[in-house]
């Protein structure tokens, strides 16, 4: 499908930077293309957008972003085809979910028609910059802060939506190793963990530093009064094969509900693969790990797509995963990105041609 | 005590704002002196601190505190007594929190000297700044962001260090009304509670707002597992004297330990009063508050001072507290307040001479 899309005015840029970005070493979001989205809350209501050369940001000390982490984001990838078509996978779920987030961080609600067409409006624009080596997308952030000002600990009166776009290579390079954490937790019952708040990720970093000192490259959260149950990755979902069953946690206020977890879901259904939304215990996965039947684990989301578990490590031990010819992950991900990247049918009607 | 600072480099405002300022109608926390300290983190070190107007900040769009909430702050008063000199209370438990609070959020430590001497030199240079109306006080904002940039979920490699003040008003008037909540939670077991990290703040917004459309002032937060358990009001820690025992709960992950909280601890049993830190249930309230042994309930913190609760709020029922014309609360506010402005002796060692 294609829309008509809102007069958005653009400020271009003098010069562009395109000609000095390798396009064949990209590493994750560290370049930025020529212009952002910007669209201001203020005096009650958000203004219409406009796309100005990507430029710094001018804030008062005082502004409650700095003070308070009163801010919430979205991630999104564009793919190009091989007619240089530019598609977006389900995006109206990623906007929605980010006024699902501004609502329980008290930020006011961003009209859907600013998000989708100041999107579509700065796509048409940057549509050079979208890479197609292998592995390589364009990362979209769209992001909302507290821009407001005052050191009253209380909801700001101004805020600031941007979307930037940054070519990017993987996420993670080769298969990722994973702890499983029991001290240190993500979110809380009536917590914020569902959210994509700012918050979520800071409080990650340094358990995750702690991990990555012990030779591993995430941390699998666990629930935070037992410890005994699988959350999620922080930056993916989790999904475990047990036998031949494809097993995720089910969404809760702790756990984000991803958008490529909830495609995985139906494209496993779709293939017969059996899929089971429960609660998953720690103890589980040992026990499967050890008699054999654990056959895979891997990350869901959009940075890491799908990201295989070649190992996790739990009280000290570490236990690998078989290296499997035919897996779900590839299977998944090759089903997942073909629909993407416009190279197979869409029957679930998730591309969004821009 | 006083003590030699190093020598911080100065560039002075061209002209004051200080004319401009109602000093007998202040707010809190919404208008700022003419300079702020401000030092910076880079190539993996903190840089000697400067003091500059104080002035918008730049920063890349893709700075992580807009992204990951990568940010801790203090909370601090300047007090001046009736020769004008000046005074700090406990600022060293300040300094040593926002580095127990930047280890937890992955944030290189701050060296105590640069904290110290750029307090009191920004101190000495904005001295007139420091109200003298009774109930007002200069608000001393301590703080550090993430300014390194990109998009990846991982801690910066840049920071920003900044002092700013801002000459306040109360932060609550009048007697405040708190509903203890069940639903929604601030922190989790293994979580950021302990630290002063922003997305803390920004989190408890929302439940808040519900609970000031209901009549009421501050959210009492429980524990997220059971909600059995008082743990703090977000922006004070809480205690509760039912007879004649004053009881507050310990401190934990989830709970910040509060200097006003420990310094009120120690006045109280200084003043011969029965202490207990121990786990307070809401349950025990309420039926302190049915039989009429809940004589007060009141918060404690630096921003609030101690701020008696004139009512709770629990399952749809009000419980209103005495009124006492010699109230627990009063007692532990004049004594601690009249050690901050240099009108008692100081037994405890805590006040600071700038």
């Amino acid at each position: 499908m294609e829309t008509k899309t809102m007069n958005i005015k653009v400020e271009k840029a003098k010069t562009s930077k395109i000609d000095q970005v390798d396009f064949e070493n990209l590493s994750f979001g560290t370049v930025f293309t020529d212009h952002m989205l910007i669209c201001r809350y203020k005096k009650g209501s958000w203004k219409v957008p406009e796309i100005i050369p990507y430029q710094p940001l001018t804030l008062d000390p005082s502004a409650k972003i700095f003070h308070y982490g009163q801010s919430i984001f979205e991630g999104m990838k564009a793919y190009k085809d091989d007619n240089d078509d530019v598609w977006l996978f389900r995006p109206l779920d990623n906007c929605r979910r980010l006024n699902i987030s501004a609502k329980r961080m008290a930020i006011p609600e961003l009209p859907e028609e600013y998000f989708m067409d100041g999107l579509i409006a700065l796509l048409k624009l940057e549509k050079d910059w979208i890479p197609k080596t292998p592995g390589s997308s364009l990362y979209i952030r769209p992001f909302i802060f507290a821009s407001g000002t005052g050191f009253h600990a209380s909801p700001a009166d101004e805020y600031t939506f941007i979307i930037a776009f940054a070519p990017s290579g993987a996420y993670f390079s080769g298969k990722v190793k994973v702890l499983i954490e029991e001290k240190y937790s993500r979110s809380a019952n009536g917590g914020v963990g569902f959210a994509k708040a700012g918050g979520n990720y800071a409080g990650q970093f340094y358990p995750t530093q702690l991990a990555i000192e012990k030779g591993y490259n995430q941390v699998i959260w666990t629930d935070d009064n037992t410890h005994e149950f699988i959350e999620e990755a922080g930056a993916m979902n989790i999904f475990v094969r047990i036998n031949d069953t494809l097993i995720t946690a089910p969404t809760s206020d702790r756990i984000l509900d991803g958008i490529t977890r909830k495609s995985i879901l139906d494209i496993a259904k779709d293939e017969g693969i059996t899929v089971e939304v429960r609660k998953i215990t720690v103890s589980e996965i040992v026990e499967a790990a050890k008699d054999g039947s654990l056959k895979e684990m891997f990350g869901a989301g959009t940075a890491a797509v799908i990201s295989p578990i070649a190992a996790f490590g739990f009280r000290d031990v570490d236990y690998d995963l078989p290296q499997l010819s035919h897996s779900y992950a590839s299977l998944l991900k090759k089903r997942i990105t073909d629909i993407q990247y416009n190279r197979a049918e869409d029957k679930f009607g998730w591309r969004f041609k821009v």
